[in-house]
């Protein structure tokens, strides 16, 4: 598959995507949620971009470099955000997004 | 994570985004795309509404099984596309998405 | 183009994303955002059900009834979330959802 | 709202997402559909990052610049492999392009 090369990549992405949205899930059912409103948001545009170039790259896109520079910069974004708080779904969710942001800064 | 239940349906729908999405890409660049233009269009169609499923289940969407149904339809008219043709391609497609297609009417 | 006779369901589509969207900002910046966390989560399923069916219908795709049937359900759930809220931008939210519930299942 | 200073650039990626759409649905049937492979390829790309940008705005994401990068790039690339094609789908669809091309730079 014209893919192959990107495996590892497309595989980080998915990490970073589903923890994004079991961290986005898992804050809007959390007591102290008005702590947790920018992690919501940033889970949401960092699963999206993830998912997105993901697909993006199955597909063959010439534009892996430009989405990936985009994406690098989402997933730091939310990773830092995520850090802040103590939960074990933003600590996992911190750690899978500064994965996916080397990832992607290697290949941008 | 509240989507574990759905970890065999999610890499299912992984792996019928990613054979459609090779498909396509393999598709244009294949001689005879003329016979393959409708094979092209499914493979997007199927492509899309596999990743998306695939995102709202690890977001923990309530509406499972209105989007299975969806997908199950989709999965199904793009296996039948694809297995018409002999390109290997094609064929592994055409078997991703009829076990998609199993896959989401099982939920739907 | 192929995609003139549902012109009307692609505005509906659009302005009820962009609807939700608005509403799913909004509802972050609230400070009673504990009472608004079924509103943000549905927000973004409509947001992004309504996106894909736009999409989908300009590039012309044949699946536009099965992924209608799906939108409808999933406007129509933001809309009763919405409506139970006093905010402006959910009673606007509402309507926009009705409407776009009301579209679909014309069509599906 | 608060994607209002943004009224125009989301009509100009809804403008280019729908140009691309149909010129990719038009490409699929043409005859010299061979010739089209990159502009169906190409079609893609671009309606799929504008319409994520799009509603990207709507939901007020803090990175309308990184994506807007993309997304001018991705534009450009499109509108040169459509001026090339003298069907009128593809010219309308090379003018959208680097109108939102331009706009994207103007943010980015």
């Amino acid at each position: 598959m014209a893919h192959e090369q990107y495996q590892q990549l497309i595989h980080t992405l998915h990490e970073c995507m589903s923890h994004c949205n079991h961290c986005y899930d898992a804050c809007l059912k959390e007591d102290d949620i008005k702590m947790m409103a920018g992690c919501i948001r940033l889970d949401r545009e960092c699963a999206d971009i993830c998912a997105y170039l993901e697909q993006a790259i199955t597909r063959g896109t010439p534009f892996v470099a430009e989405l990936a520079a985009a994406c690098a910069t989402i997933c730091e974004a939310c990773g830092n955000e995520c850090k802040k708080h103590d939960h074990d779904h933003c600590q996992k969710c911190a750690e899978a997004c500064f994965n996916c942001a080397e990832a992607c800064k290697s290949i941008a």
